[in-house]
């Protein structure tokens, strides 16, 4: 009898200590848009949803396995980038120049701790250079040839310009993209061991010049995590996000007046974002694995998940 | 006795109507760090005073005469920027390859409109630069090379490396600066007509590399406005202002927990940065004319006034 209430004893104290057992949650976006479903073949809009689910998988087997937050949002965005189908690393549209200028960042919120780069020209995962920036500078942002000197010191891998070649299927989806200048890939989680994260990457505006940053590598615009309230990534039309400060925006909503994740992704995008003539979503998740994702645009493409077992996709 | 009435009611309405007679505001900072009253000469410390009071009086001419806040703010930056005693414009540190990189901001609290450049190397005056970006571009931040792109094709007034040489005095006073890493210039305005505005300029941290961008070009972090709480610029360690979103952190405390201007900015700066261990301070002001200036550190350069006839400077 005393054997027996040990061993349920030990499996209770097991069972609290397995991190399992607990929550965990995920969201991704790849960019969003006033597209309409009739500007995609059933090819193309399988293409996206297949892509999206790679995407999620890499994510979800990291946060299932008691891997941390950061690592997969990393992860994630790093599986976006390499995808040509997304505005992002490979698939990152031109700029006027016919250049690419890459922007990303991510953010640890467990420690507030950040790291983000813009207008970088030859790194192949830039969110892994933002990460870089975080873990081994002293520094939050770094931008230009200066990220792309710290690359290299860091052994992050670099691309020439053949590896942004875009494929003429590529181009063909893009010019019903670019038509909406929008397009960025985040993603946003919350690990078992209680920590958010968010991270964002996007090659910018189609056709930008004069060295235009947006607001993916702005922390508290395009990108925040903070364990207190919210892991937030955003994608649109990124000066209004800056202006309006969207991703703190909504943190401080649900830390200074308690709202829901869902009520403060709400206020701000559906009313004061939209209010301003920002148009454009983000993917949120809370502390307790609530997830948000939220446009007032006709469409973006985005996916979750978590540890009950929901697991969706959406475009429109 | 009916005449006396109609002209004693004209006086009365003209008066409501004089703009003269309405609230302004304004302040600067021009850095903050751990300096100490010993580290200077008196008159060092004189120069210092008089160059915060011409640039102040730049500020109080724009105001007084009905000028808006944007104007002030932008013309008491260029004040600074063209002294070589600040760490902005003419007087910026040199970055570890011995260039220049200037960062600078602007916001309307009225419209939220907001204009930025980062790492630019060869601008007389990035806070005009930054106000081009804001009405003449549909961008908020430009940087680098593209950033100067723009300014030409703008007519903002370009300087070469020689513009930025620094005398041998002025070395003298920024080895003492330079150990805090701080100074950066700022100004924020309350005008007649009850708009805010929020300027920052600065050369960044000595020595910096990477292409390292701080917090003064960051919306949201080193400069802010908003009409409905309080404009704010920030000076200090920037990574820390980034990682905090401190100007719209201050902003949402206002707008969301009913705190007083000077409320907010003691929770933001006193608490919650410093308990990040983040250094530095900012200045602020509300739509009632309030004025905020606070520090972590021992010392801010700074200097206010407003239509009460208040004017005062300080550094420690």
């Amino acid at each position: 009898m005393k054997k027996i209430f040990i061993v349920v004893l030990m499996l209770v104290i097991l069972g609290k200590q397995n991190p399992y057992a607990q929550t965990w949650a995920i969201a991704l976006h790849g960019g969003a848009g006033n597209m309409m479903p009739e500007q995609f073949t059933k090819e193309q809009l399988d293409e996206y949803q297949r892509e999206l689910s790679n995407a999620l998988q890499v994510g979800i087997n990291i946060l299932k396995g008691g891997g941390k937050s950061l690592d997969a949002v990393e992860q994630v965005v790093r599986y976006l980038e390499d995808c040509p189908l997304f505005n992002a690393g490979k698939g990152s549209v031109y700029t006027h120049e016919g250049r690419i200028e890459l922007d990303a960042a991510i953010m640890d919120g467990n420690t507030l701790g950040a790291g983000a780069v813009a207008s970088v020209r030859d790194v192949k995962n830039p969110i892994s250079l933002a990460r870089k920036v975080m873990e081994a500078s002293p520094h939050v942002l770094l931008v230009g040839s200066g990220a792309s000197e710290f690359a290299r010191l860091q052994g992050v891998e670099m691309a020439d310009s053949s590896y942004f070649f875009t494929s003429k299927r590529w181009e063909e989806i893009q010019r019903v993209l670019s038509r909406e200048k929008m397009g960025t890939v985040g993603c946003v989680a919350l690990d078992i061991h209680g920590n958010l994260a968010a991270a964002t990457s996007t090659g910018g505006m189609t056709n930008k010049r004069w060295g235009r940053v947006g607001d993916a590598p702005i922390i508290g615009a395009g990108t925040y995590a903070n364990n207190a309230t919210c892991a937030v990534s955003a994608t649109g039309h990124g000066e209004f996000f800056i202006r309006n400060t969207v991703a703190h925006d909504i943190s401080a909503l649900m830390e200074y007046q308690n709202l829901s994740l869902n009520a403060a992704v709400e206020k701000v995008i559906m009313l004061k974002l939209a209010k301003a003539g920002g148009r454009g979503g983000v993917i949120a998740v809370d502390r307790k694995g609530n997830v948000s994702m939220m446009m007032n645009t006709s469409a973006m493409f985005r996916a979750h998940a978590n540890s009950n077992g929901v697991l969706s996709f959406a475009i429109f």
